[in-house]
């Protein structure tokens, strides 16, 4: 499916060459920006410059205008006024340019004729030069793999390639996705923002992405569309092969407002477009944070399904009203918390007796930290073995496992963590709140995420991640 | 109101004398690790260690018995075997104490007859003693200003003295109240975790806590209570006062019945909380988070009512999918987003221009950026100034701005955000996301803090926060 456009869309996310038009010897222009970005990531292709007065940026001889280059050029990537895109568009077409990305604003997100009517003379140029162009008033394509950086400004930033990708309307929540990736080790295959996406849109992408063999779940900020019905059927069909999940912006009617100030958006409402994204077996997210958690569990699980989870709380101290707030969280965001079985249930109160013990699911182990961390280490495995559960769910506090426990003994209940997960199919997750210990819990935040381990800061965050993979695999 | 039990409390916070029951020289003992938390806060008292084998514990003497101090003892923190808290309880009546904190565990939280039975007959003997009884099962008392610390195994770490209380029936929760305090500048006059609460509870303290003038907003995590009635009536009383934000724990059936198992307390339906609450006057939350995002905002904000907020995005770049995504947040949390007035909007055009901007409100200043930092503070400053706006909520990406600007003029930016919010009147609060580049982040949003600006990590809780604020002067 889509293979046609997969073949198509390789020359904007694998060009074998790049020109950046709108380059200079100044290099806090936007243009200059993005030759040094490129060269940052390391983008192995070559990169040429191009700027009317000429000289030399990074190294690199400024071109005055496209058509002196002496090679063939895959991709271009454009800030320049709106005045001059259309004469670029005539040199794209002669020198066979495959794509063009215009980083260039001024278009339908304006209040005024002149801008749409630019809009279409581009689109006009650019069928009859069989040129695709990506945005314009957009940050464009991100690859991780062919290092491409995201946007002009991420000079010295490219994240790990992985298989998560991601379309975003907004250049600005693309360039956060890119940050939050390189934070939380959501490693991406691609990403792209389209800003007013007048060629290509959403559904083009989501088109490229389901057939890319490289890409298994793909997150999407959208604020509108163009063709809502074309959209509907692309999800559908791509939902179909992968987990497609989508935050739309402009739910409420400001925020509309300022899609359409800001990437020329119209706006519908909040109602059908969740009825449209549940009947096409997207899942709905409403933030950053939802998407961002979405992506990392669907990451790191896969098409995992499964509600049966464990709470495990207190590997110090404290277990019991994180017992209970837990329990809240997970019940009321969805999940099941099943009495662990018989066998478990004896088999911990043998090592952990009665007294002051909370057993059944949740399971408040802090008792067993003051047997030592070996009696700690066994009442996890003892719960993660139960047969009953599906998932174990740990909440771990650095403030109060460091009140109880050295950085030497925290960081082995870590490494613990990494090695259950690693001898057993059953996944394991986290929940690692913010508090006053922060240099450490982000030093065992990394350690968890980079051995696969999925890890939230918040309980509600954990049960909705879970639920959305949930919500996944029912609809499949 | 409430001035007898303010002068009847006044020894549990201010005991003048401290005995510690079931120190030992053993180090790593409960009773030990109390006695180094009292001497490492910086408690003036004397404090008397009690241990039957005696020796010394961090250069202090440890009696043999409560009967043996020379002095008055005012108040006793107790971490000895359930069997012999009743003996404990003569001795106290004998030395004419005034309150007893049991940090023992095993009475009616336990599944059994005797540990019910004892707290009954603990009780009967408090009463005749003349005895207040903290607990049992409990952390007890939090108090900076006294230099009282917050749970055994606090050493080291206490928040500074201000006025914010808390009411926690778990230990755990009161112990990463405090250290959410000391992280997010949450400053408390004092804090209680009264566990199974067989003598003193939840409207007990929040009796004291109205009448004590050193607080000003009270927050609380109960599981249950044996007098909804009487808990009732005090909320009503208490929230006419100051206001009262309650999370209630133990929501769900599984909640409650580790609710049940963690202090013994008796599950009520979440719908019938709800309704009491709102009824009572109180403001509910639901969570951690929403709790202390609620403390920090009425510390900071006071009586303050308004919901016009201007939302200010893009300080560096990026502030489109901000402006649109804020906006959501904020609508769909309850704010209002008003236009900003015709001379405001006129004043900005002149400074940025039209192209590229979004300046009805929300209002994306990256543009300014692009002209200089004065540019972007003057533009920030207009934007406050304008007499529709009630809030001024502006949204920081360390990410972002850091690409565009350098340590120094971010130090600057925030700089005048203080500088700003201490030449009006008009609230200013600050979301600051998380994301690649923690901390400068966590640097900034110190600053901020102590500074007197709110700062939250989502716009979602930032728009809670402020409604919470509301939702109390609406009712008063």
């Amino acid at each position: 499916m889509f293979e046609e456009k997969f073949r198509e869309f390789e020359s904007i996310f694998y060009p074998k060459s790049i020109a950046v038009v709108g380059a200079s010897t100044n290099e806090k222009k936007v243009g200059s920006l993005w030759v040094k970005a490129l060269i940052s990531a390391g983008f192995e292709g070559p990169i040429y410059p191009i700027g009317s007065h000429g000289g030399t940026i990074s190294g690199l001889k400024i071109f005055p205008s496209l058509r002196l280059i002496p090679d063939e050029v895959d991709y271009v990537i454009v800030s320049i006024p709106r005045q001059s895109v259309l004469e670029l568009l005539d040199d794209c077409a002669t020198r066979k340019v495959k794509a063009v990305q215009f980083f260039t604003a001024g278009f339908s997100e304006m209040d005024d004729l002149e801008g749409r009517e630019l809009e279409e003379q581009m689109l006009r140029k650019a069928r009859q030069g069989n040129i695709h162009i990506v945005g314009p008033n957009c940050a464009g394509v991100y690859c991780p793999e062919n290092k491409i950086p995201c946007g002009p400004s991420s000079e010295g930033r490219i994240g790990m390639s992985g298989s998560v990708a991601f379309v975003a309307q907004s250049g600005g929540i693309a360039e956060k996705l890119m940050q939050l990736g390189i934070a939380r080790c959501i490693n991406y295959s691609k990403g792209i923002s389209f800003g007013n996406g007048i060629d290509l849109d959403a559904s083009d992408f989501f088109q490229y992405l389901a057939a890319d063999p490289k890409t298994t779940v793909i997150g999407a900020y959208l604020e509108g569309t163009r063709d809502g019905h074309h959209l509907l059927e692309t999800i559908k069909e791509v939902a179909k092969t992968k987990p497609l999940v989508i935050w739309k912006g402009g739910r409420t009617e400001i925020g509309a407002q300022a899609a359409m100030s800001h990437t020329g958006s119209l706006a519908s409402s909040a109602v059908i477009w969740s009825a449209m994204l549940k009947q096409a077996g997207a899942i709905e997210v409403h933030n950053l944070e939802e998407l961002t958690d979405a992506l990392l569990i669907f990451q790191q699980l896969g098409r995992w399904k499964g509600s049966n989870v464990a709470i495990i709380a207190g590997l110090a101290d404290g277990g019991g009203g994180i017992s209970v707030s837990a329990s809240d969280a997970c019940i009321e965001g969805g999940l099941k918390i099943p009495p662990l079985s018989e066998k478990t249930n004896k088999e911990l109160t043998e090592l952990l007796g009665k007294v002051g013990s909370i057993l059944h699911n949740p399971i408040d182990v802090s008792k067993a930290a003051k047997y030592g961390l070996p009696t700690l280490l066994q009442s996890i495995e003892l719960t993660a073995q139960d047969p009953v559960i599906e998932l174990v769910l740990i909440q771990e506090d650095m403030d109060i496992l460091l009140s109880f426990f050295s950085k030497e003994e925290a960081e082995e209940i870590n490494d613990f963590f990494i090695s259950l997960r690693n001898k057993q199919t059953k996944p394991l997750v986290v929940v690692l709140p913010p508090g006053s210990a922060e240099p450490e819990r982000l030093g065992i935040e990394q350690k968890l995420l980079k051995a696969s381990i999925p890890v939230f800061p918040t309980m509600e965050r954990t049960a909705k991640a879970i639920v959305a993979i949930n919500e996944y695999s029912d609809s499949m």
